[in-house]
């Protein structure tokens, strides 16, 4: 598939659906992506804790917070949840910083996830605490970010971001997610000239 | 091309074809790609300076460091260097924090320049005075970090980490430049057993 194609295909999916399971080979295959990518310095201090088992999923669920700007709905219901989730950790023994590498690592994981007919969701809203206990994490991880992934079960549109509108993504009433993204002469700061402007998709 | 092809064959490249010239428009391609790419929360505050004339590339040149690990390497001589630059702008109108956005919007454009025959190389070690009074970039951008982009010169190999050996680069007689990578043992921490170790690639 072409990378645009991948890319483009590649939204934040947060509805599944949950009876679809994703094997741990699959979720292996995604980990083996993100340790092919770059890492600053190539410390590659992340490190993956996989979970694609019923009752770590339902152990995982319940410290995350989904959705921030969909005040009326509180995350998928049962039935409609992620089928497998892989969370990222800093090996803070090793760098005690992980901004690039993570989004870097998250970019590979999700590409790939779409590349085998499934999709995902980057949540870096989760009750760390409780998660870390839970699945007895150790202390010198720190939990960086959590892709929840599944088959997507809900419709997802990029619409162009309207002057002084705001670019809070929305749910219509058919329950399509409407997201709208900046355009190309917003983001390129160069002086451009019309035969650039002409250039731009 | 296979996603995994794609992303074994984007390597941290620093010596270039510099005479192979890289158009505007395949940069403003690569910015799309970026663009189409996640933002947390959608907020979406990465900007882009663009660079692919002459004139602008020797502006930008002498504000980068280059492979800290490589001692005896000042950078790459005349001739090798890279035919274009994409600088990448943190919007601190729109946010003050970029991370994720930025590996994320990284791993695209690098994995778009691949895909195009050509390749990159992150620098993070960048004189951010000097080039921004240099490129009149706006005070209220911050410089985040340059891809440097060209048709690549030399060879790059993935070798697996030993135990107990430096992750750190290097560069041997012939001029290959070997990347030690952790294996998937040493990433994924959950406690394996012995038929998942199987299925590690």
């Amino acid at each position: 598939m072409l990378l645009k194609t991948l890319i483009k295909k590649n939204r934040s999916y947060r509805r599944f659906h949950e009876k679809h399971k994703i094997s741990n080979k699959i979720l292996i295959s995604l980990v083996d992506l993100a340790r092919l990518s770059g890492s600053s310095a190539n410390l590659q201090p992340l490190k993956y804790y996989l979970s694609y088992a019923a009752e770590t999923n339902d152990e995982i669920f319940p410290c995350l917070k989904w959705a921030g700007y969909l005040k009326d709905w509180s995350g998928p219901a049962e039935g409609e949840r992620p089928s497998a989730y892989i969370i990222m950790l800093g090996d803070t023994n090793i760098s005690k910083s992980f901004g690039y590498d993570a989004g870097i690592a998250s970019q590979s994981i999700l590409l790939g996830a779409v590349e085998k007919e499934l999709a995902g969701c980057i949540i870096g809203s989760i009750d760390r605490g409780k998660l870390k206990s839970t699945l007895k994490i150790a202390d010198h991880f720190e939990i960086l970010l959590i892709i929840a992934l599944g088959k997507p079960k809900e419709k997802v549109l990029i619409k162009p971001l309207e002057k002084n509108k705001s670019i809070k993504y929305w749910r219509d009433q058919k329950g399509v997610h409407h997201v709208p993204k900046r355009s190309m002469e917003e983001i390129i700061v160069n002086p451009l000239n019309s035969s650039q402007l002409k250039l731009l998709p």
